[in-house]
């Protein structure tokens, strides 16, 4: 599963597994230019916060390399074009801070390193978009660990979305959790949520989980609350695509109401992210911009038109979990409780004193 | 939109509008027998409570002429064959009552009545169905006209599912309600749920109000605690397969968890059903059995498989809304409030006594 994402060096490409066309189709999408990657993002090739950090950490490199080719006399100003190029790559997704993230972390290795020139950049960025994707499996792993201890013998855990190893780098941050209790021998189950439009849970988690040998059953995400009320759900883990700094959580549609029925049933509700997912900057769950996509992505199945020519959708592709309805957020610095600002401001404490050492 | 079901009896067959196809094709589906009647409503050719009935009363008119068809030395035994045929009717489908509502109706004519010979039960028959798919129109305008003193003007009216003029003889039940407010000028909109997995919201609630001219906007079902939570939805209306004594209300799945959303977000959730949905035989909500489908309702979207092969698909059709949650329910006999024992038995009561009139 690690495949997929992958630079090939040789062939300057970022080599992506098309997230559109699973699980019935293995086809890569080969990044050659920003435009790529831009596209890449916005259509959703690669969809997951981290995994859409990781790309564009590599988007970069990919934005240093078309500078580079560029004719002689227009490297000039490549220091203008690159800041345009790598702008155009933050700007593709609104919601997922992992975005940002990735590309103000190579931006501040450029601009407050001594780089001096353009060939310089591009070896310091490759190295750091290759530290970024290794450093995401092993927060993964860590996330995990420290995940499973919240989950019991014989657990069914609900999962919205895809927050698994196609969502990161490798491993994942809900599913990491579910991986990390299942090789524990927990003997746990799940229950993937299809997740429409885009049905992430039915084409992507249960893909993954059943091959890696976990026991999964797909529902439509209207079941939630009948699967609940029938006690056929013990816990719920999702991922996040922002974390706003009292620990409200942004993640795909749905996570919201998945919550609040958890809280009715009296089931404990997950985020699991890494620090990278949690932004500080943004004071709560109202600062965080939720993008509208496309109605089409609603109103056709397999091509084929399911509502009548004329009808608007509404397309809203994330929602935003108060900070109450959540248990806890499960970081690669241990498990955070209530009340988040002061959790998540001693974990951010605790990453730093760990990079320091 | 009337013409979705009508019986011919030149050709002896009852014609149904395909709601499979809809919106993209508009076919006709021809019952000529009576495992053409199970065929229609097991697979949904037609579906929604109180059409299912008027179907099911129209089957027992094609299982007498099947009967009645059958050579001379068959017919002996004609009475034992007839209750094997509409036996067979009402065990289509497990949870809409109005399935057997219809059948007991027809059924009991026959039993009580001094009808003899089978000729005389078909004619009887022929007129008690008219009978029932003409009330059961009059009957959700009067519900339409009692349901739309509850909405206000400029309301945003959400709904789960088609309870329109396509699940009844005509007009609707939560979307009788809904064509009144609209008649009376209260200038309102729809949000229609696509209501996965056989999307009626989607393909059959867009298309009758678009057709009428009422707005409405689509949305997947995840997405409803997203829109409550922002204020776009100021009333729900749904209908309901069967209605325990106590007020519990099954309906589409998903139809449980909208409530409960609706109630964290001070909703007014309304179901709007005629009496013959309410079953005084089922004493709760536990009581009524939950018809699981087919996973490939799920697994297959316009043919394609979204789901890898060997993942299990949970594909429960219906849910149960606890009466607790359920501000009124609309029927052809006013308003129903909590406690829903004395109401119901108040309005069957009133009912009762205009049929004496």
């Amino acid at each position: 599963m690690e495949k997929h994402i992958r630079y090939d060096h040789q062939k300057q490409a970022l080599i992506l597994l098309d997230q559109r066309r699973l699980p019935l189709v293995e086809e890569f999408f080969a990044c050659r230019r920003t435009a790529d990657i831009v596209y890449a993002l916005k259509e959703m090739v690669v969809r997951g916060a981290p995994v859409i950090g990781v790309t564009a950490a590599w988007g970069c490199v990919l934005a240093a390399e078309e500078v580079s080719s560029s004719l002689q006399s227009e490297r000039a100003n490549w220091e203008e074009k690159l800041e345009t190029l790598i702008g155009a790559i933050a700007e593709a997704r609104p919601t997922a801070v992992n975005l940002v993230w990735a590309v103000e972390r190579m931006r501040s290795l450029w601009k407050k390193g001594s780089l001096g020139s353009l060939s310089n950049v591009l070896t310091t960025w490759k190295a750091e978009a290759a530290r970024i994707q290794a450093e995401d499996i092993a927060v993964n792993r860590r996330m995990g660990a420290y995940g499973a201890e919240l989950i019991d013998r014989g657990d069914t855990v609900m999962t919205h979305c895809n927050a698994g190893a196609l969502a990161t780098a490798g491993y994942g941050t809900a599913l990491g959790v579910i991986y990390a209790a299942h090789e524990q021998g927990k003997n746990i189950k799940v229950i993937a949520n299809e997740t429409r439009p885009f049905l992430q849970g039915a084409r992507l988690t249960a893909y993954e989980l059943h091959s890696a040998g976990v026991p999964v059953t797909v529902a439509c995400d209207n079941a939630c609350a009948l699967l609940m009320q029938r006690g056929m759900v013990q816990k719920v883990v999702v991922g996040a695509d922002r974390i706003a700094a009292n620990g409200d959580a942004a993640n795909k549609i749905g996570t919201y109401g998945v919550a609040l029925l958890a809280r009715e049933h009296n089931i404990p509700f997950y985020v699991a992210a890494p620090l990278s997912t949690i932004d500080r900057n943004t004071p709560c769950g109202e600062n965080i911009p939720i993008e509208e996509r496309p109605a089409s992505e609603v109103s056709l199945l397999a091509g084929v038109s399911i509502i009548s020519a004329g009808v608007p959708v509404y397309n809203f592709a994330f929602d935003v979990t108060p900070a109450e309805l959540v248990h806890g957020i499960i970081t690669e610095h241990g498990v955070l409780r209530p009340p988040y600002e002061d959790s998540i401001a001693q974990a951010f404490a605790r990453s730093e004193k760990e990079r320091a050492w």
